[in-house]
């Protein structure tokens, strides 16, 4: 959509440098960006480039001071997200989304909000309930039972099994799977057999959450699995039943969270790290890729970065590392 | 559904101390146990927790023996056992999964049993079989000529390729794939080009096996991929082809399984264990998360824990984990 | 599909041995041989084997020399190879892929070319391009703007997101997601929350590119994701944003590739290898599986297979190991 830089410098709140009249319909990298980009830099040294390039406008940060140049500038203390808040202003909405194919099957007892949108051969269940503003994609299974909140975006072929609950603002990319049964068997010790312990909990997704394509998300077994609100989760992601993920936790692709797993605020997760049942990571530790934490251990401290199977310190794990590889050169 | 507890104790084989009259409809954790909710302690020192909670009755171990109290007891060898075969019971049919959506996509040439249920919009191809009282959820897709036996729940957005064979009482979560290609490809030595071998196996899954969302297991490459009775499976696990699995085997989530290798009966594999081709896990043995065997291993013990990449008897694992600690510790 | 020898030996460039008029009709292990079998050996201590089964025919490489045998012969110079084209030419093409089925629900703006199979319940969007003789299997969602080349296989209840673009003779298995969004996320510093960095870039994959069961494929973030012509990829793989994959890369299961690493041609990367951000992989290099290649790091050496996390050579990783140990056994 066609703004000028006047109106997304008063959406942004960034302070205008040039001709406000100017229009931007997207936003590129410096190397894709055409005459309607917006493009940004968050570091002086890439400025050049940016005003050498063929964009519109570009975003930059207070470095730039009252620097006059022939391309209108929006300067702002954050760059970065001003050029991510542009993206979405400038993003055209797809009114395609807002309408109910035909060839969809809803339940007479889903409850629809305002401009739902309900995609090609989607199926929404019994006393389904989906909020103002949501898109579902073509192809989601959506169970009975479920909530879903406004303004969320639900990708193609998404399942999300009965009785789960998404807050508002929840996007979920395809393939995913929301309220699947955990993992849990209880063995005959006069058979040797297994059987499945009650999966019969929900899954609770709160606000502004994000989960990538093909991740797994497993109901709690009697209670609840959480993943709390702002809590962004890559592709290929499992989560456990019972397991609980604080605010604004970050964690990348195909890590696997075990069941009863506590996540809290602010944690950052690698990728591939493997998360034992029981374990709890306190707020803000960090947790480089493919680390491992075994089965019930506490993980504390704001901002230490833990590496490695089992999970300690950096420093500690790559003094062992350097140690290990002096030694055996030194050994014969 | 409505149980009496007098029901209960004669289908679990359970003792009865109290009013076999008293109600029960579901099961729950002592927390979110409410007055028709049957809870379960398995260890003596819960047993008052139990008895204080909301819940209508409890089952116990024989830790209980023959004490009276307000709340009636069942009394078991195995209460976990006994709890999670009581949710079975408790369980209320979905008399929904028993009716073929008008939107499902049936073969004229595919042969359903009793009761079966196909729901919206799923797939059914030629000469596909499938038992009584087998449930196919939404948006599956079931290939040409497979075989699905009775009982079974395919969850909703599964995909089975043409010619996979299920047992009986199997549950397949939503979003799994079952007998997709091999990952095996020749060389061509002139052009450098990869070409794929012949991927034309079968996949054949026995008898109450129960495999987790998203998770993927390939047809064999000219002979069959096999899973072998009681075998359970977590979410987003590869099966390569030509594996074979034994019976009563466990494997966490995001575990995989290179081509051909063989597992064992009772074995034990936790989360993102990596498995090469042509190993060989004997019966019985345990391998810690994340730990990996190089291709051809053998790998023998049962009930012996392994750990680490690759994977060696815990006990030495952590010797080494704590001699390189140290060491590093003491270098400078 | 029936095949004389002699057709076949044509079709492949083997020398026959033997009588041409044998008819054949499928590829077979040993084991599994009928009668109208095709068999291989490229090693001689199995020719007699192969002579010993069911088979109606042998490829055999050149160790044969001019062995007259009563089993029909087929020489070539890379036997293995000659087997995985003979079972292409064996296998008969389903004529029913080749239908647009009446439940599939196709933009009135795509355009597809000839014989384009469109299977049930499949979903084309809007102005999508598909390319001769493709085929689009059940429960397929093809986005708006999707291009694919000719004679590609995508296999059912795939999801391709818009804008996507796949060349000829692509394989996609069921349940892989194409062009999802990256992970990328701004902080603002004032309030702790993430916002989405755009994601509005695009996904190329080229020629002869193959892709496993439930795989993702993020599209670029503002530039290009790509993936190159010939390039392998086996189930659950993860490939992030503005990745760049060369040619007749192979990379096994659960392997995940984090935004912006480069790989390059001939690279083998083993499964649930870990590549972090701006990595690069250099030309021919081999990665064992499981190991893992921190941020930013260069990984150098046609052939040269490393191992281990952060990833070494592997003779240096195996002499750390024993190193180890030796030195846990002798310390008490």
């Amino acid at each position: 959509m066609k703004h000028t830089l006047q109106q997304l410098a008063e959406g942004l709140g960034c302070k205008l440098l040039g001709d406000g009249a100017v229009v931007v319909t997207n936003v590129a990298s410096l190397k894709s960006a055409s005459s309607e980009s917006l493009v940004f830099v968050d570091d002086a040294k890439h400025l050049n480039s940016a005003l050498a390039s063929s964009a519109a406008a570009v975003i930059a940060g207070q470095f730039v001071a009252d620097l006059t140049t022939a391309k209108p500038l929006l300067i702002s203390s954050q760059p970065r997200l001003a050029f991510a808040r542009a993206a979405k202003i400038l993003n055209t909405p797809d009114d395609e989304r807002r309408n109910v194919h035909p060839s969809a099957v809803i339940s007479a007892t889903a409850r629809l909000g305002k401009n739902v949108g309900v995609s090609a051969r989607a199926i929404v269940g019994n006393e389904a309930r989906i909020g103002d503003e949501t898109a579902i994609g073509e192809g989601c299974v959506i169970g009975h039972r479920v909530e879903i909140g406004s303004h969320c975006r639900i990708d193609a072929n998404v399942t999300i099994y009965s009785g789960t609950t998404l807050g508002d603002r929840v996007v979920i990319q395809s393939g995913a799977v929301l309220g699947s049964e955990g993992f849990g068997y209880v063995r005959d010790q006069q058979t040797g057999r297994y059987e499945q312990f009650p999966q019969v909990g929900r899954l609770v997704i709160e606000d502004d959450v994000e989960i990538g394509a093909n991740s797994t998300v497993d109901r709690g077994a009697l209670d609840e699995t959480c993943i709390g609100r702002g809590t962004k989760i890559d592709n290929l992601v499992h989560v456990g039943h019972n397991v609980r993920i604080g605010h604004d936790v970050v964690i990348a692709a195909q890590t696997g969270l075990s069941g009863s797993a506590v996540i809290e605020d602010n944690v950052i997760i690698g990728g591939q790290v493997g998360i034992a049942d029981h374990v709890r990571i306190e707020e803000g530790a960090v947790l480089g890729a493919q680390s491992g934490i075994p089965s019930k251990k506490v993980i504390r401290g704001k901002g230490v970065v833990f590496w490695g199977t089992p999970a300690r310190p950096i420093r500690e794990y790559l003094k062992e590392l350097a140690y290990l590889s002096h030694s055996a050169r030194q050994s014969r």
